[in-house]
């Protein structure tokens, strides 16, 4: 069997993750995957000392990697205007991508899929929301049988860290933050992650899976978690609720509620102990009922280990048949 | 595109919950296959008054289904004798085959997939372990890249009830098992229950598909919950802990421990707090950390949810290319 060769672009957290689960569960994802998995090429602006490189074409110019024989590229960059162009440039050399950049799939995912679908390749995005949790492939292949009634899922890691922490210790919000932030949770600018954007980000691409909503994040309310006090949570428990930052996306009649905002959550519900940084979406579905799928959202080896899965089921369909990839990774219903 | 022809055989809680989920989904489920589902054939000792079966080629003698040229055969009836002559008949004249049945698989399971392999056809079981929790698709596609450390499951409802209701409401043993009885969730014979025979059988499919274990019951080592009395779950209360009737499959050396009994776990365990007839199975990836997957473990619309969303990938594959559906359904690490 060809070996199904791959450009890793970006060699940060999530791109050197990705590289070392490769090497390091290389014979079980090769047998899994039905042929080998190859890094033949790197697209990074600077070497990461922890990831050696040699034998492997590494170009510092990322655009210059669709001009190499791989037969998959792999965004681990993020941003979302380099980004795009070589998602772009990759499927019109007709090369599968690979990507766990949700800001990239929320803003340009209707755009981006068109192209997949007009060159036939695959564009497969299952580490972009709720990191390690398998939770597109879940949707798209698990549950596909079920009308989803709702979903609702804490799917930012840093935003339950911090309501954790106020919670379990009377910690203030600002000094939580500062934490975060040190921990290495939280950006430098904290904003996406408190003010609800990057769970909107997950939410339109989760909605867009299950409703066939257009990707965008216009249509979200979004309410961040940067009000709440120590009391509020404080109340909440008095009353049997946790407060959790529930991204919720719900059929109403012939539309769909999309919304991010903090929530009370009956503290009996198993959503309700997922605590730290840890990720869960509930699903209901009309003929599962209710489901809730758990798991890290960020991080090198959570995120890697959706990235890989989705170069492992890119190899698998290769493997079937001849050209015969299709780009429907997105439910057309 | 050519219609996916289905034989729906047996019609009893889960052969009428899959017949009546591939009417009701319809659209969204042909969509979703890529082609239109179509049940054509109906195997069937009597017929199912819920069932409308007008249009439908209906066959007593079950075996005589392979003889009708549908595509898939879904064997619905349960035992492990005729069912398994139905699926190697079937399978033998080049059909594919859904089952529900975790007896048949873990029984007859590693027969039964060479004979698939043999005939390039699938031998789906999603619906055999945790009813709608697509556990199978997650061990075998969402968590491909890891090396699975562990995995612990409360993969039996009825038992899970009866321990739930003793903690709940301080009640016996024998009163619990007569009302989960009366209601439906165990057998006029609970013995497969309570004493962990199916959740062994579901465990030694688990096993196979992670650690590649043959497929068998006799490794395991196997204790029900008959033996426990309200005051021992009120003592682990006491000590913080909550028991649970768990399957747990754990990489040791070179080797793997099987092993299904109550078991201790501390309550702030997300597991810990599954209760009544719902299913979860806690994996441990060493990629991905910690992951649980959450839902119903039995009952019409959930299994049936499973059994269509394997009719579903079977559907996308035959749609894919020509001919060419594989068997490798089973890990083959």
């Amino acid at each position: 069997m060809k070996p199904l060769k791959i450009a890793i672009c970006g060699l940060g957290t999530v791109g050197a993750g990705t590289f070392h689960l490769l090497r390091k569960n290389r014979d079980l994802v090769n047998r899994r995957a039905g042929c080998n998995l190859e890094i033949s090429c790197v697209g990074a602006r600077r070497d990461n000392p922890d990831c050696d490189l040699e034998g492997i074409r590494v170009e510092r110019d990322v655009m210059a990697v669709v001009d190499s024989d791989v037969d998959v590229v792999v965004e681990l960059m993020g941003g979302t205007t380099t980004a795009r162009e070589l998602v772009l440039a990759a499927m019109a050399k007709g090369k599968h991508v690979v990507t766990a950049n949700k800001a990239l799939i929320a803003e340009h995912g209707d755009e981006l899929m068109a192209v997949a679908r007009l060159n036939k390749v695959h564009l497969a995005f299952e580490a972009a929301v709720a990191g390690g949790i398998p939770i597109i492939s879940a949707l798209r292949d698990g549950l596909a049988a079920n009308n989803i009634e709702w979903l609702a899922g804490i799917i930012n890691g840093t935003g339950n860290f911090i309501l954790t922490e106020m919670r379990d210790k009377g910690r203030a919000f600002a000094d939580v933050l500062a934490e975060a932030q040190s921990l290495g949770y939280a950006e430098a600018d904290p904003t996406f992650d408190i003010e609800g954007i990057d769970a909107a980000h997950k939410l339109a691409i989760l909605a867009s899976l299950v409703f066939n909503t257009p990707l965008s994040i216009e249509a979200i309310y979004i309410e961040g978690i940067t009000g709440l006090q120590t009391v509020d949570i404080t109340h909440a428990e008095q009353f049997g609720y946790r407060i959790k930052h529930l991204a919720v996306a719900r059929r109403r009649g012939t539309g769909v509620e999309l919304r991010v905002h903090p929530t009370l959550i009956p503290e009996s519900a198993l959503i309700a102990e997922v605590d730290g940084v840890m990720n869960a979406i509930a699903v209901q579905g009309d003929a599962v009922g209710p489901t809730l799928f758990y798991g890290a959202g960020a991080g090198a080896g959570p995120t890697a280990s959706a990235v890989v899965a989705d170069i492992i089921a890119i190899a698998r369909d290769n493997s079937v048949g001849s050209g015969s990839a299709s780009a429907t990774l997105v439910d057309d219903a």
